[in-house]
Formats: structure tokens, sequence, C-alpha cells
């Protein structure tokens, strides 16, 4: 669910500022010599064409855990990117739903750190895509350069592969890298990762990472500008069907019947309507859901600061126009608008099915109906507790009925703006001359929290430079060799995670 | 849409007394003599092999408006089957959508008759069916007889094929029909007549159908009882799509959004929530649209009498195993759910579609969904002035913007009970020993009203003798040669054609 994420950024940072310095001219951080980081950058040089083909082997095998595609596959596939990278270990973890990975790496450091894969994509359809999908090709973009378009290539395989690029470097050139590392990977993210608090918690993993001062999930965090964004945080989030069904309301008719039945027959489809309608105001934008703000923490005097220099530092034309909005709701100005995107709790429609749903028209009465739904969650709301409320609000209301199948969902995340993981992205950033701001929180969804919360509490972020775009939507891509000033291409982004690592290490 | 109405009779007449006496030995009517109608008998059985043939050679040929399938083709097919009944001129009326069939056969006789077909059927999956719906095999029913099982067999072709072979019976035994006829046919009866009336008001066509003195179309009228329910009406329907898209609102995303944005961005699919929340009750059951009921005539006297001696005559727990109910809306008793089902308007969801509709979830903002829904009208309700009501309901209530993309549909049609057409009936039935009742009106619909409206004001319903089961569903079939007591099998069905025919010159 990380596309969320990438496109708020995108939007806050369209038209900003940006520095001049260029980022294959960033210096080096602390505890790598100028030599040694001349000698790493040839490596990665080197390096690039087997990473390009690394990245798009595995484009080539996709894991879809909506369609159970390949999903055993992209576990053990993720294995072996771990181990030919220089991880000592690497297992896959069962869960109760699709398995997860866990690698270490122990390079005699003091510091141990966590990384975050996800080896799942969200669905495709072939016929929607200007390039085949799955054949990953390197395709010249005018305005942007060399790109790779593929399902995965920005969320999240390329960064991915990047930062794996970056171990394969320091091997390259006889460095260990500068902290240990722990590796864990799922394969359910894009179904909002039902069973990764189960691979997290795994006894063999849980006391690996542990001992991390912190850990991100790759990702292309910068915008066309060249600017980064860095989110103190990400909502939470819910994936649920509300499943209107006779069999379980005991009224309406047990099959599809012929419509002109419905002079004396309930119709499961009205109650669902009726049942949907209750759940937020007559403008569908505020949650009606009973005591749904209960736990809803009001934004920071910093929060409210930082929203403040996003809606100056960016566009809000170029931000309706990426959005396809021509305004926001209840017409509210751009910096209102941001404020509610990282404040506000919502219940949103992914889609409606039942019934007849052909060309043209059916007479029938259906039996049943269901809507897919998620709900994005704020600090200090829980998963638990707003499943727990939106079941007493339909039970209260009338809808008891109604079935709530929660197929996944995380609470919301938060990291502090001093923690070591917000700090080196910061220096790492400033030393790349890549321009950074700080943003309250993502409207977009990660399970961070799994880290974030209890019981491991360790700052969790996304950390990378580079570009792409198109996450779950057709002709996706990652930006390969970058013809964007101050945009960095796959060399420059391996790059930015050895300064990074070495980073953690000075700070640790 | 006329599986409705057949549903209706047959909910109504499960379990009611019949008659002992054997169709086979119904008496004559009136100007045939016995020795005729024994030769007339004797032809059908003689061409009952053909007519099997004819009707399984119809089947093999769907035509399927919905899905724009043999549409042509099938109005030529009805021409041929015309022409070959002995229709000396057949043409097709070409519509604005798709054609209809006129026919006209001249038999110097003092009396015109109108009979209408349809020649589409309703859309199918084969994988839904337990014999290939195309190939019409007839299959040995236990309890029921030889029923040929396809798509189309009761609705309509059954039907209309044993009344062309009544047509042919009198030309093997050299004897014109004793009234003159006039066919019209039309191709998009299952997509709610959009342009029939087109066929109808046709110059060649209205002056024929102009000189009749009513108008029937073939139908399996009969119960498992044997008895048959004679409507003297039906609902008109309108069938529409309720369409809420961002293009057309101005707000809300230009293309599926990711559902982060739901906290500024305005929803289509919560708006069109809302404007259908507004079309009816709380309990989705009666309708609420503004001004909707202002035309709607009460019951008269004479119909609820009808009302009380269906309820009466018929057994509740049949109907609402029939239906798949437990309970009628409200936990009505049986008369009232009777008079509910024949007197009052409905708006119906036929299906929900938009968004993200595969499995599991996907994170998106949708910019357009719709709702399929079919409104049943009763007298005086007419299509027009319900379409323009709606219009303007959802304009009132802010939701101007949603399309209302009407497909098909048409007033109610009432048919007097001393018409010929009604008293032929009662004659036929009673010499055929087939229990009969009437019934005000048809909680389904036919487009009776391009008859029974106005330029031709004339007298319209449904005739027919025999059985069948699975409109619109899987395993459709029609009863070919009967095991059930008092239920006609398709030779007896086509005698019934013969006689009402002599029936009706008989009343001329």
């Amino acid at each position: 669910m990380s596309e969320g994420s990438m496109m708020d950024r995108r939007l806050l940072l369209q038209g900003a500022a940006a520095s001049a310095v260029l980022l294959a001219q960033g210096c080096a951080t602390a505890q790598v010599s100028t030599n040694e980081r001349t000698a790493i950058t040839k490596a990665i040089a080197s390096g690039h064409n087997d990473t390009v083909s690394r990245l798009q082997q595995w484009i080539a095998n996709p894991s879809i855990a909506a369609e159970n595609r390949n999903m055993p596959g992209g576990a053990d596939y993720m294995k072996k990117l771990a181990l030919d990278a220089g991880f000592q270990h690497a297992e896959v973890i069962p869960t109760d739903g699709h398995p997860g990975v866990f690698a270490t790496m122990d390079n005699g450091a003091k510091t141990w750190f966590g990384i975050y894969f996800m080896y799942d994509v969200k669905q495709f359809d072939p016929a929607e895509w200007t390039s085949p999908p799955l054949e990953a090709r390197v395709i010249d973009k005018p305005g942007f350069g060399k790109v790779m378009m593929g399902r995965g290539a920005v969320n999240q395989k390329g960064p991915q592969t990047a930062f794996l690029a970056a171990l394969h470097a320091l091997r390259a050139v006889g460095k260990k890298p500068p902290v240990n590392l722990v590796l864990v990977a799922e394969g359910e993210e894009e179904i909002a990762s039902p069973h990764f608090h189960q691979v997290v918690q795994n006894p063999k993993v849980l006391p690996a990472i542990q001992k991390c001062v912190g850990i991100i999930i790759p990702s292309a965090s910068q915008a066309r500008s060249g600017q980064v964004t860095i989110s103190l945080g990400a909502k939470g989030a819910v994936e649920l069907e509300l499943v209107s069904s006779a069999e379980k309301w005991g009224r309406g008719p047990a099959q599809d019947l012929h419509s002109s039945q419905k002079a004396r027959v309930d119709s499961p489809a009205w109650h669902l309507v009726s049942a949907l309608n209750s759940l937020v105001t007559p403008d569908g934008n505020t949650p009606a859901i009973e005591g749904w703000f209960e736990k809803v923490r009001p934004l920071t005097a910093r929060e409210q600061e930082l929203v403040t220099i996003a809606a100056q530092s960016t566009n809000e034309s170029e931000a309706k126009a990426s959005a396809g909005v021509k305004r926001w709701i209840d017409d509210l100005d751009y910096r209102s608008s941001i404020e509610r995107l990282v404040s506000q709790p919502t219940v949103n429609i992914q889609g409606l099915v039942g019934g007849y749903t052909g060309p043209g028209g059916k007479t029938i009465l259906p039996t049943r109906v269901l809507a897919k739904i998620d709900l994005r969650l704020v600090p200090n709301m829980t998963r638990e507790d707003c499943i727990a409320k939106l079941k007493a609000h339909l039970a209260k209301h009338g809808f008891g009925d109604i079935d709530v199948n929660v197929s996944g969902g995380y609470d919301p995340t938060e990291t502090a703006e001093d923690s070591q993981v917000i700090q080196a992205q910061l220096a790492v950033l400033k030393a790349a001359g890549a321009p950074a701001s700080l943003y309250p929180r993502n409207a977009g969804s990660w399970p961070g929290s799994v880290f974030t919360g209890p019981p491991l509490k360790i700052p969790a972020g996304q950390f990378g430079l580079g570009y792409g775009q198109g996450a779950h939507a057709p002709d996706e891509f990652y930006l390969i060799e970058s013809a964007i000033p101050k945009v960095a291409g796959l060399d420059a982004v391996t790059m930015g995670f050895v300064d990074y690592l070495y980073e953690i290490a000075a700070r640790s």
C-alpha cells in the first residue's frame, strides 16, 4: 500500500526549489574515505548491468497475494536474492497466510540495522500497458532518461534491488558493510500485511530485530525536482468487505430472484446501501461511525508547522493535476487540504460488487452484494478498536447481520524526528545535495507499526534516492539512468544506500 | 421480462384444486366440428417431430439484445418461421435499435387477430447448465415427463413454436385459420422493449394491428396443478443505470486515485450511495422519490376481491419456497403480500458495479460507479412521468449530476375482464378442463401497453396451456410430453391455440 506515501511526497514536492549540488558528487560521509568511496562508486558502475539484469529477472517473477500467484515461489526467490547479496543466513518464515523471509548478515560491526522488503506486487492487466509488464524493458522516456517499465519496478523491487546492489558493491571492493543487517520480507504488503506481524514476532526473528537501532524500507523518494520529503509516520489501514446477504440476514431471497418480487421481498442490496450510508456524513467525507474520533490525536504544534511548510513549498495546481481533481472536498484551501490529508481518518469505498454486473440490465433482486472498503487510521486509533467500533455501529443501527470480513490492516506508525533513522536520512540527503523536508504523516499506509509499536518499538521509516511512477497503475517505471537534474539514477541511488549505512554506523 | 408474470402465476397456483377433466379430451369449441377437431389433433400428432425439431433449431440460434448477439439474424429467422407457418407476407421492420418483424395472414375471415412474439432470449452462462443450453435436448425429467431444456425453451420460443404448430396443423388438414392474423415480433423484449413501439407504430404495421380485436403473446400458463391464472394486466417497467462519475460531478478524481487521497478528495461512490439511499425508505421497501405515488390508482373493489381469492386458493409456504424467502417484507401476512405484489410500485437494485471488483482489495478511490435499477410501475403511472420525477428528485437533493441512463421500459398494461381476449381464454380453459382464475395484475412486466395504450387501445394478454420453468435461469425447460396430471404437453398446447382462434372467431 506504499503507493500512497510516494504519491503524497511527489504531490508535495513538485515545484519545490532544489539544490544545485549533483548527486554523483555528493561528499563522503562518516567512516569511509574518499578513495574508498571512489572505489565503491566504480564497483557500482561495474555492477550496473548485473543489477539491471537482477531487477528484470525479479520483475519477471511476480508474486501477487490477492491472486495467490507465485506465493511460495516469491519467498524462495527473495531468500535467494538475500543470500546472493551476502546475507549469511536466510530462511522462509511460514505464517497463517503467505510466507515471509528472514535473513541476517553479521559483519562484526557494533550496530545492527533492519531492512524491510516486500516481495509481492500489485495486480496488473497487461492490456492496459504500453510495454509488457513482466518484460521490464529499459525504455528511453523523454524528459526522464532511461527507465525500466514493469510491474513492481518502483513499488518496490527497484529500490530494493538498489539496496542489494549496495551490498554487492561493498563486497566487490572487499569491504564489509559498516553495520550488521537483519532483513525481514513479506509477500502480503499489497493486501495490507495481514500476517506480517507473525513474521516479525517469530521467535527466530524477533530477537534479531530487537537488536536493531532502526529499520527502513528502501524506496524511491525523490520528486522530479529532486526533493525528498521524509515522513515522520503513516496512517494505519484496514481493508475489509461489507457483505449483505439474505443468508445471513434471514430476509430477502436465498438465490437471485426475479425483480418483480421486490414488492414483497426484502433486498440485501438496499440493506447494504442503507448500512453504507450510515458510515459517513451525507457528503461522504467524514466518518460517522460511532466513537470514530474518540482516540484521534489532534496534530501537534510541530506537525501543524510542518503542514504549513508543506503548503508553502509545494504547488497546489500540480497537486490537483496529479490527483486528477478540480477541487478539494468542501472547496478547501491548499493548506487545509494538506492538514486534512495528514490528520483525518477516512472510510473509503474501493468497489461495489453485487447482483448483475454485465452489460445492460437483468431483472433480478440479488441475494448478496458487497462493498470493498478501506479505512485509514491516524494516531492513536488502532486497527482492533476500529474494527470493534465498526461492528458495534452496524449492530446498533440494525445492520448486525452484515458481515465485516477484514482481509488486512495495521495501526498507524510514527517515528520521532530526532531518531537515527530520520537524522541519518537528513545527513545523507544534505551531503548528496538533495533538498529535504519533513512531513508529519503519509496519508498512505505501510506496516511500520509492526516495528514502531509494541513489542519492538524501534524507529522505522522509508529511505532512498531515486524516482519512479505508476505504482499500482499501468506503465509503472523506475528511473535507471537519470536525465532529470538533481534526481538520482540507479547507481546514485545505490551509493545513497551505502552512505546511509555508514551514516547509521557513525551515529550509533 | 415475462418471467415475472409466469412466476407470479406459479406461485399463486401451486396447490390449488384442479379439475379432473383431461386436456386431451377437451370438447370442441365454436365453429369446428368434432370430426374436424379430431383431424386437427391427428395432424398435430403427425407434425410433432417437425415441431420439436423446429423448436430445437430456433433455440440453437439465440438472439440476445443485451449482448448484441445474432440480432439481425434472429429477425430474419423469425421472418422465415412466419412464412413457413403460412403467413403470406412477412418483413423485417427496422428500428433505432434491433429490428422487429411484421407478418400478415389474410384468411378471408371476418375477424383480424394479433399475435405478439419475442425472438430474443435472456443471457446465459453454459457453465451453470446441466445440459448445453443451445442443444435443446429432450430429457426425461422424473415427475414432469419429457422436457426440452435450452435457453428460451419456455421464455418464449416453446409456446410460440406451439402457436405456429397450430397453423401448420390447420394447413395440413386443409383448413384456413378462422381469423386473419397479424404477427408483430421484437428482439428486445429482454431489455425492456426500448424500440418495440417503433415496430408497432410503423406506418405499415399500425393499420394492420388497428384492425385486430385483440392480441396475445403465446405463453406456458399452467401451474403444476394444471391451473391457469389469467392476469388482467401487468406492471410497467423501466430499466436504467444511475451513473455517478467525477467527470460529470466536477468533484472526485478524473481517474481511479489512490485511496489515501480520500481525506481531501470527494468520492463518486459515496455520492452514489447517498443518492440511492434517498430513493427509498430506510428499509429499502417503499419508493421515496418525490411525487412517486401521485398517479398510483388504488386497487378497485374487484381487484381486492381477486387478491382475496388468490390468497385463499394458493399456498403461502409454497410461494415462499418458490421465492426462496423465509418472510415477506414487514412480516406481512400472505394476503397483504399479494396485495402489495400487485398494487405497489418498486425501485429495485439489480446490481452494483464500480471501482475494484476483483478478488481481495485494491486501494483506489474510483472515478465512476453505477447502480443497475429497475422500476415497476402500476396504473396510472407512466414511464415518462416516472423518469422525469426520478430526475427531478435527484436534482432537488443534490444529485443532479448523476446520469439516469434509461435502457428500456414501458407503461403498465390493463385489459378489461369482459374483453374477447380474456373471455375466449376462460371459454377454452373451461372446455379443456383446466381450472382458471383471474388475477388483477402481474408484478412482472411485458410491453402490453404498446397495444392497450394509445393509439391502439386494443385488449392484449398472454395465453397458452403448457408448462415450463427456469426462464432467465439455468436449466430452463418446456414440457414436451406431460407426465403431470391436468398439465398439457406440446401437442395439447398446440390444440389449445387452435381452439382459442376458433373461440375468438365465434365471439367476433
